[in-house]
């Protein structure tokens, strides 16, 4: 199968290029870099040290023989993404090239439309030069279950059966989302749909949970092929975090009570779906929405297993908590539907204290390129910032 | 009370600064007059004549002695946004300022980005301007009935009780709009619903149904005042297009079979409902909704008042069914809540054969002026063009 990774020099799309690489698949990358650029305006860096692209894709080729084609550009230029999709004619459009951090997006004003702009504007671009060129290419775009927010009825996948005054529909999901970014993202899940319903595309939007660990087997078969490790209260996640935190003998922050509920999802586990939604294309108009996670986990309960994990390296790990940067219910209803990839097949590789203690090895290994200031959130929700 | 029009040289929101100001508020208009410049690149025009801004401003003062102020400029650029607010400090901000034309979405890619990007980047200046230089500001703000699309339930006012699986919430109503304008502003809906949550703006969303008549008696009160009246395929509106058809001896064309229901207002509510939502603003924190139109019409039923309104006036207009343009149901449940404007005391103007006379004769003094080949619908909803 010919799939494009929009996004493969990021945190989810690089490990998932090398993965359907690695399964046999003929893959090219499309990317402006902006990921990297955004660490030099932010002051943040990956903890591991990252190869560039090229390089990068040079070493994959020496170690396997497969190639991996690169594109630089940007999917809100409508000439690269016109250029990209003639060229290449993919089976498969795998979307991960949206500005994906929620912190970022709350900085200020300017950022906040940054964000709306480049990832809706790049998916109606990219949505217009599949409708037109590649009617049957597979989108195969990265949502998150963050839009939901935390309604307190059952999270299904993308649609819920109402039954109201006597009649019954099946309906797009409501959509409570907690961040301009989150919002981009229901923006896109609403202009995807009509694309489907309307010139017969097909798309599969899939809800990611919180994405944690680093190396998937492919990127950790080689230095230059490492993946990056986000650590930093803007771009860094929060296991990752806390395991940063825990390595550099830092306290482990939760925001506010550490009682908000997310599905959590291992890296490894992120490039497995991306085959099987590849493997199993959406039908022609369908927008078929799979909820990506394998378990739920609280923010509190992820930091207790970190301090756990932590004493036995003799870590000596404290809790902290800080005043909840975010606007977010931190005691809530949480149960979300995750079956529609386990029914294709995915096996979950769920959170243990392996897989803890790796990331903390190797943030101990980092140690010495940890800057403490990073972890503390700059970016408060409650505070509008015209700029 | 200070009322700032944006979008106030428009269709609906010139009558509505009128009206505002004739009820004794201060009021003042910003607009960058791209509704005149679409026209001229579409090659469409007003059936009425249309005074310039400022010469319509100017008689205003001179009838009445009210003045009101005129910021020329562009939403979409923050600093003219953030002057606006600073300078006028307004008690009542309302949004007409959008791109309101579905055809107009549908053309091509760069006319899909132009509309999300300019009503989705307006409102989000806006909401930050506001939430740093004017939290108390009223944002009442101009959705649409397009944004619920037709499901098989009934339509609620921006909310819908469900229970399931043995748990209740209320939620935002699910959205299902048809075109990529409507999309726009489902995405301005879950925009600012996240910023009253999380920054206690107080907003109401008025979805307002398809408008038709052209003058309020603000309007009718001096030539120099009167308002448009679009009824070309882009911008035309169901009901004054079909006159404009009849008064000109064309077929009255009906899309696909005419089933297709949606909720209608007349011009003369819409600008007493603003004056409502105004006087009772939503509480701070609250992102309110209320659905804004009087009466549900088919299109269809429509095109028969009209017809049975023009064989009266011996015009012998002709029914045409058109190949549907638009991807949508041509038949279907549609029942939508409409209380809450009324309990705040709107008295509705229902359709009746009187205002499509009143059309009909505008249209019919006007005919030397309507061009035929405007009423084709020029944009296809099922053609994808990346332009």
């Amino acid at each position: 199968m010919r799939v494009l990774v929009a996004g493969g020099d990021g945190y989810c799309g690089w490990p998932t290029a090398l993965y359907l690489s690695a399964q046999g698949h003929e893959v090219s990358i499309a990317d402006n870099l902006s990921r990297r650029s955004w660490d030099e305006e932010l002051g943040t860096e990956s903890l591991t040290r990252i190869s560039d692209l090229e390089t990068r894709v040079g070493r994959w080729e020496e170690l396997t023989g497969r190639e991996i084609g690169v594109a630089v550009g940007d999917l809100t230029d409508e000439r690269f993404v016109h250029e990209t999709i003639a060229g290449f004619e993919p089976d498969a459009f795998v979307h991960f090239a949206e500005q994906r951090s929620a912190p970022y997006s709350m900085i200020d004003r300017s950022h906040a439309v940054f964000t709306q702009v480049n990832n809706v504007v790049g998916t109606l671009n990219l949505l217009y030069a599949i409708g037109e060129l590649a009617p049957n290419c597979h989108l195969i775009k990265l949502g998150t279950m963050g839009e939901y927010g935390t309604p307190n009825i059952d999270i299904e996948e993308g649609y819920i059966t109402i039954e109201y005054k006597g009649r019954t529909d099946t309906l797009p999901y409501p959509k409570q989302p907690g961040s301009f970014y989150h919002l981009s993202k229901v923006h896109d899940s609403h202009n995807i749909m009509f694309a489907c319903r309307t010139w017969g595309l097909r798309a599969t939007d899939l809800n990611q949970g919180v994405v944690y660990n680093v190396e998937t087997d492919e990127t950790a078969s080689d230095p230059v092929l490492t993946n990056r490790y986000d650590y930093d209260g803007i771009f860094g996640t929060a296991l990752n975090r806390f395991c940063a935190q825990a390595a550099s003998g830092n306290p482990i922050t939760v925001y506010g009570e550490g009682g908000q509920t997310r599905g959590f999802i291992d890296i490894r586990d992120t490039v497995r779906c991306i085959e099987l939604a590849a493997n199993n294309p959406a039908e022609k108009g369908e927008f078929r929405v799979f909820n990506q996670f394998t378990e739920q986990w609280s923010v509190l309960g992820l930091a207790q297993l970190v301090e756990k994990v932590g004493h036995s390296l003799e870590l000596e790990p404290k809790l902290a908590r800080l005043e909840n940067p975010r606007v977010e219910k931190e005691e809530h209803y949480y149960k979300a539907a995750n079956t529609r990839l386990m029914d294709l097949g995915l096996k979950p590789h769920l959170l243990n204290e392996e897989t803890v203690e790796r990331l903390l090895l190797t943030a101990m290994e980092n140690r010495d390129h940890i800057h403490p200031e990073t972890f503390v959130p700059q970016v408060n929700w409650r505070r509008p910032r015209y700029k």
